[in-house]
């Protein structure tokens, strides 16, 4: 018997009771029962938003989202600007070039997180830029990108949208999309919303609606103007995934229950155990500054490829975690601390890390990271 | 309390042991675990499709596989024939359309099929006709479209790919991919794959392949040739629907059980004695010829709004059917009998509809109707 741990950034686990919810008996979502399904669904995502806006439910995984903020608010040959400071970044310019756009590429050294100024200094050069692209929390280095700070710079011109990949980042940290500006913003279920994949989500400010009237990409699945009006109604455009929006309200409740404020102190408090225990055990975090509360990724000791400790970690102790991305992969290692994760889960990923690295010659002094772990969460409990 | 029934045409119930099945800890999809599981999956459509080609798993409602049939294999400017004979063929129109393809429209009186004939002739007159769009059971009006021999009038023109929206036929008809030369074909998990909503897949012949290279709509959700490419290596291109795609397997488990013929066979059965109990009850069908065994249509009895029966359906007796679409709303109702579907499910539709009409003033001797369905459904049973 090998009891299994999920640890990995999306998806995550899924809390039993949302499980066996979503093992009732389906309901038909054009029924009169789906109505007050759906309403709280747009309620509880506008409040985890922050937003008095439409957030959209869409049926399809993050990058649905992605795509459909790239086709339903730009035309071929608008001038963008992406951030790419990783594999996520990379995906915006992809996008945004599938669909004809002109991208202007800020490249972020992959662990760093973009500086403002640098936005600020791309806008001053070319202020026709119509949308300016970036990863709240880009999962593939674990960096937390300063949305707050960017958003201030994009607002101050008044024809460029901010848009937001928050797949990763939302749950996991404040991200206020009234207060600070956020004109799109995508998340999705498998991630700190404690859900299966396949569902979506995307908040669209009043100012990316006014811009989607003019949008000439083709689009059919992803057309954000019928998903409004059809979502306003308390339908989908399309069938909607009714299993995963039943569950949905089922984590927005434990979410609610636990308290936004509450949720993200959490987040915060559990990442910080976790980087802390990396340091204890003498290893250097991915993240070079600003480093995300959903994952830390972590760098494999000199000698050590990183894959062979995501390998050990689920062959012989049974814990997912995640390997590296791209040109990161043999080089780090991601533990997710991402949606249904407390204490116990932290000090499971770190003990079971203990073992690994030691069973893989690097010195390690059993017990020292955990007493590490347990010391930061005690604190917090008592 | 008031016990539901869902004979709706998708989503359609779920089998008890699937739904606890989807219900255990959640699985990463880029682990080793997810391997067998994406590999079985795949195996599974293929034994369903009766295909020995790729049938790609899209994290998606129908509709997303419709958008990626279209936006992979055809260029704008193509020239295109859509087969509209309900509110699905309009989707094919609207999809083409909203993808600069230059459509040819074959209008279908709503209850009849596309005649071979009329496809025949439209070829004729314009042999550089790309692509020809049906569906095989159009749910809107419980229609089946002739499906083999459309295949051979389209399989004579080599330049053109035949494209089936098989979303509420396959599982209910025997529709044959590589026997009949089927390009493109597109199923869903929530009809008779006896699934949630989630899940698209479609199937490519190696003809569309080729196309495929020259397309030049823009996509990157639906993008068939990186699909093709990570699912052959038994993953996805974007997160994959771990949950609904170890569903997948149960209800592929169960229909392989039953068997191919006998899934067919019990969908024949059921459609045909639902049909022989509107006789019963002196109702007119709304399909005038060819009617699917995934659905059957029925025109409200005059004076009386079949949204209003669809209505009492629910609300006095738990049973969820359908009302109307678009312009057949309030002139029929309509009772599926797909996917998770057997003898008493039709007993208690055809119970609930014969309480149902008395109630609203139509004359019923009760239980005429009943007896018919246990007359057809004992006759096979013993």
């Amino acid at each position: 018997m090998l009891k299994r741990y999920l640890l990995a950034p999306g998806p995550t686990p899924v809390p039993p009771e949302v499980l066996l919810r979503m093992a009732m008996p389906i309901v038909h979502h054009r029924a009169p029962d789906f109505i007050p399904i759906f309403e709280e669904a747009k309620e509880g995502l506008k409040w985890l938003y922050q937003t008095k806006t439409d957030v959209l439910i869409l049926c399809s995984t993050g990058t649905g989202g992605m795509v459909g903020a790239v086709n339903n608010f730009f035309s071929p040959g608008d001038k963008v600007l992406t951030i790419n400071g990783g594999k996520f970044g990379e995906r915006w310019t992809e996008i945004c070039r599938a669909y004809g756009l002109e991208v202007r590429e800020i490249a972020v050294e992959w662990g760093y997180a973009v500086r403002p100024e640098q936005v600020e200094e791309a806008m001053k050069k070319e202020p026709d830029i119509k949308g300016v692209f970036v990863q709240a929390s880009e999962t593939s280095t674990g960096v937390y990108h300063d949305v707050q700070s960017l958003a201030e710079v994009v607002g101050r011109y008044e024809d460029t949208l901010f848009v937001v990949d928050a797949i990763s980042g939302l749950v996991a940290h404040d991200l206020r999309t009234d207060e600070w500006g956020i004109d799109v913003m995508i998340a999705g279920s498998q991630k700190g919303l404690m859900l299966p994949p396949g569902l979506a989500f995307v908040s669209v400010s009043e100012k990316a609606w006014q811009r989607a009237e003019r949008s000439r990409c083709p689009r059919y699945y992803f057309d954000f103007l019928k998903e409004r009006k059809k979502q306003r109604d308390n339908q989908t455009n399309f069938t909607s995934a009714v299993s995963l929006i039943i569950g949905l309200n089922e984590t927005l409740r434990l979410l609610k229950k636990e308290g936004l404020e509450a949720v993200f102190q959490r987040h915060a408090r559990l990442a910080n155990a976790t980087r802390e225990a990396m340091r204890a055990l003498g290893l250097e975090l991915f993240a070079k500054e600003s480093p995300s509360n959903a994952v830390t990724a972590v760098e494999a000791p000199e000698g050590i490829d990183g894959q062979k400790i995501y390998k050990v970690l689920r062959e012989s102790y049974g814990v997912t975690a995640a390997g590296g991305q791209g040109k990161a992969r043999g080089k780090i290692f991601r533990i997710a601390h991402l949606g249904y994760t407390d204490t116990f889960d932290i000090v499971v990923a770190v003990s079971a890390l203990e073992m690994t690295l030691k069973g893989l010659g690097y010195p390690v002094q059993l017990g020292k990271a955990v007493a590490v772990v347990e010391e930061l969460l005690m604190k917090e409990v008592q």
